[in-house]
């Protein structure tokens, strides 16, 4: 149902805009829209809406044909094999002499563009992404209901998770863990590859989890999130080993006050920067702003980096329905880091409803 | 040392060319040729060589400039944060009125590729795509060694595995233990999702492991890899719970005997469709072809599918060096599937080396 008012949606928006044909690529968008949720590597993977003969077509990769039968709202499903040119299938299926295609611009690669040129040679390209964009970073309600499942499961791994520590195994092994402890629980799997950053390490704020083992005095950096029906979550907490020094305090308490301070300014009707500048001038205020060189948060939904971006640059207007991280950190080459990191919805009333619920208060494990 | 040869390499293939401007955006790429490995996500990342000021630059998002620092061979590193536009620091720090522009056609989205034809108004661009894909699939032995600690991995987590298999756990939980696995043997993370699928839902070629339970008399079929210091191993096998059926060991043994087939039909100087025909027939043979609908194997190295496809209609000629998949499979909607998959490179001698040792045979667990 909510599928097919995104479809509705969609078809106005072409219609109005005057595109004859637009082809999905983005296997997030082809979920978003029509149900089937796939990863069709190099494999061509397209939902089209040819408004010349007032259809859509689902072009799938024939090894899919089964699940995309079964999960699809699209019920004309064209299967291509691998010795097939998808482009020719393509042609073969869509109606020729258009003049305006709708395409997304981030998701089709020049080769494809080329090969789609060659096909559509009258055709204008124009973006599609910016208006589904703008859909789905305005999340419902009952999409908020199920970015909840994806939170609780990982508040659940965390809790159990920080059990399995112990000084003397390797970052590696927690990475085991915790995701399965994400299995156990109901995750589809990690939303993405799982951060366990020890000790100097958590300092690189996308670093790999490797052999470092995990030792006393150490920050243990855990940034991680796991998908499930096809929604993301995405936590960060950072804690002590042992016994916590003096500046590992300090560091820690600026960055919980950062995070606090975030998201305390996050409400609708006002632009996105003003959640990144308050939190950012606790860090700039307490010395450490050359350590904080990242954007304060980014949406999060079906894909686990989303609209909006959230810098202190950006103007757009924060509206309901959004939903983003709130993360600042503190990171010192060869000392270590901090980061903080919580879920925030705005919702229908324009408020801030924060779905975390770990404690962000300094634990030593 | 690996990186400076093929950096030189590329170098010389430009200027020949006379691309006087190359950017290399794909992560795995930038890994070839710099030994630095990460996922930037949608942040910029590139490698560019420019020509005209004879120097190679590396672009990377802010919060990897430490990391890159450590692992990059290139010196030369420009750090872009998030609330700058990464094509103004592009054009900051390359050359102006540049002709002609190598891009990877696949790796760049058209989003990308509108900004670059600002910054370069004057330029072709050229795909330098086929290139860096010829070179990489042509694996060095010292290459064949890495692949092959992700392959010995993979197997002991294989080994260990199927001894966790239980009646009633589900295909997720599994799936967990394996991946716990992965770590304890020294995995960097899994190569791609692993799928374990149990009973009907085996013939689904790419289905998603889920909360079906394993049950007595289920097919259980086991397609994974790991990636290890950046190279990817991926082997299936597929078992039968407690007792099998004759249907079931009917088609394991058409499978079982085409994937044979193939590898033996491997060798260097032959089209590459010579290793799916003589497989594919013996399927189409015992009366299953319907049942077959891929192609019989993808390259295998930094990515989990690269260079070459083996498909019957691919005529390239198998060169020395090659490194790829033979998995053919029969699978049969509402009543299961089988497939099984070995890793095989062709030697020096343009002989085939199989890779994979795990047992063949069918297995009831």
């Amino acid at each position: 149902m909510e599928n097919q008012n995104r479809l509705n949606a969609l078809q106005n928006y072409l219609q109005k805009e005057n595109i004859e044909l637009a082809m999905i690529t983005d296997p997030t968008n082809v979920f978003y829209y029509t149900g089937f949720l796939s990863e069709p590597h190099e494999r061509f993977l397209a939902l089209v809406r040819d408004g010349k003969s007032d259809q859509w077509i689902l072009f799938v990769p024939a090894l899919d044909k089964d699940m995309a039968a079964e999960s699809s709202i699209i019920e004309n499903i064209i299967p291509i094999s691998d010795e097939q040119n998808p482009f020719e299938v393509l042609q073969q299926h869509t109606s020729s002499g258009v003049v305006k295609v709708g395409l997304e611009k981030k998701a089709v690669n020049v080769f494809r563009y080329e090969a789609f040129q060659q096909i559509f040679p009258e055709a204008a390209f124009t973006d599609v992404q910016p208006f589904i964009d703008s859909a789905r970073k305005k999340k419902s309600r009952s999409e908020v209901e199920k970015m909840q499942l994806a939170i609780d499961i990982i508040e659940k791994v965390l809790e159990e998770g920080i059990k399995k520590v112990k000084v003397g195994m390797t970052e590696s092994e927690l990475v085991g863990e915790l995701e399965l402890l994400m299995r156990k629980f109901g995750a589809d799997g990690p939303s993405f590859s799982t951060i366990v950053l020890a000790g100097e390490k958590s300092a690189l704020p996308h670093g790999t989890p490797g052999d470092r083992t995990i030792n006393h005095g150490d920050f243990l950096l855990i940034d991680f999130g796991v998908i499930k029906d096809g929604y993301c979550s995405d936590i960060t907490r950072t804690f002590v080993i042992g016994e916590a020094s003096e500046k590992q305090k300090e560091i820690y308490n600026i960055v919980l006050q950062s995070t606090n301070t975030g998201i305390d300014a996050v409400q609708a009707g006002v632009p996105l920067k003003n959640f990144d500048i308050p939190a950012r001038k606790v860090i700039q205020d307490s010395g450490y702003g050359e350590y904080f060189n990242n954007r304060i948060g980014h949406g999060l939904g079906m894909n686990v980096h989303e609209e909006p971006s959230v810098h202190e640059k950006n103007e757009d207007i924060a509206e309901p329905g959004l939903l983003f991280t709130i993360e600042p950190g503190i990171y010192i080459p060869g000392f270590g880091g901090v980061r903080i990191e919580d879920n925030v919805y705005i919702n229908e009333d324009g408020k801030a409803e924060v779905l975390t619920s770990f404690p962000k208060k300094l634990m030593i494990l």
